[in-house]
């Protein structure tokens, strides 16, 4: 009859904002840094200096999409992403720069950047994995 | 033709979703806490375990109106608040909780808190502000 | 089978803005002017140093409702007049401030003002609505 | 905590509005035109007679996405200014036409031309920019 899942902390989300923050400072990239819980709600944001604005929205769809889907984003075919996109009015997004936590199997959440390049997105984003991953195995 | 005015950095607005947080522990009210920039864009968020998640919707348009009104928000009689509610499709809101960042006479930005009481929210908002104004004088 | 009638041209809209402005300047308030066409569609727009940002959805909706219903906005009463705007998200609106400009009995355009009190907003509408049509006379 | 920067007062917002008007006007190509501050909030419009009522939106988005990115838009790759746009509801545009106002390498607002060829709305958006920054050398 019920699911047991993990969720993520404010406190867990805060670490994973801070430290996609530091590793986007040692890039020398500002970026938006957006954390959802498994529902897509959003849990933690920051928005650095420089970074766009209009990508407030965009890294929070980032992050809502991986929550959504389980997967990192940006694996959709290009028509395929976008007429999801366009269904969605831009709650789907094809974009790459989210990714999702899984812990032991279960999707805890998912964190989103967007301002910098792909690779950038992704690898900030990474960052954020990263910090959560190795809190949780001490 | 031009004005200068202050902005917060992110690590002002970070700073002050950190100082509210911990102010909302200890008087044990989850709440979601959110700064924006002087034109109402987000920078910081963070949404507390147990805390409601449609504040999330609130706690922003809270910040965002105490930047559009330079003011606490809360101030507006009751019809006349709703009906900008209306108008502006709830980017301006009357609850209280929301409370301008002034520097030198100057917007620098806004905090907004929701989930709990007014007063609450009023107190977990504060905390925000005093933090940065601490931070400031040092 | 036709009708004509009078439309607002972008000299005309400019120079209520400018009409206006100069109206709230005299009055110390600074204000949102929006200046729309029959058909509620924006023609001339300017927020001044220090007024209200929500008020750019406010001055918009009041002259999009005077075009609307070819009268002076706020006249509804207040329970008909918020779930007309609850109904047509926030296009309606019965807040005070928005006064329709009609030439020899037909609708040319409307102006809408909005951050000042609602007599501010009222008396700095019709600074340009005085404008145009002295022109007109001239 | 803080930083400091320039942002165009509405005197400026309607000096660009009334300069690439008059060159849309020499141009023979009605415009819409819109001047936004750094967070892309809407400071001065005009539609001009012959213009493209749609181009309202295209117009204020163009100068939204030029104060977001800090530069001109139109320079993404198609595929991916596509997404952004349907990711950002239409805030971000990869149309041409967008314009910065940078004033000692800060950000002060931006410039948005739509309803011409890309060329004209370029041209139209590159008067206004080249207006205030007369003004502000005088």
């Amino acid at each position: 009859m019920l699911n047991h899942r993990p969720e993520l902390t404010d406190t867990a989300a805060m670490l994973m904002v801070e430290a996609a923050r530091e590793h986007a400072l040692s890039l020398g990239v500002p970026q938006n840094i957006a954390v959802v819980d498994a529902g897509g709600r959003l849990l933690a944001f920051c928005r650095m200096q420089g970074a766009k604005f209009h990508s407030i929205e965009t890294s929070t769809a980032k992050a809502v999409t991986a929550a959504s889907i389980a997967a990192p984003t940006g694996g959709a075919p290009a028509d395929f992403g976008l007429m999801l996109g366009v269904t969605t009015q831009g709650q789907f997004t094809n974009l790459k720069g989210g990714l999702p936590v899984i812990i032991d199997g279960h999707l805890a959440g998912a964190i989103g950047v967007g301002s910098g390049s792909p690779d950038d997105d992704i690898a900030v984003a990474q960052a954020g994995i990263d910090a959560v991953m190795r809190a949780l195995a001490d």
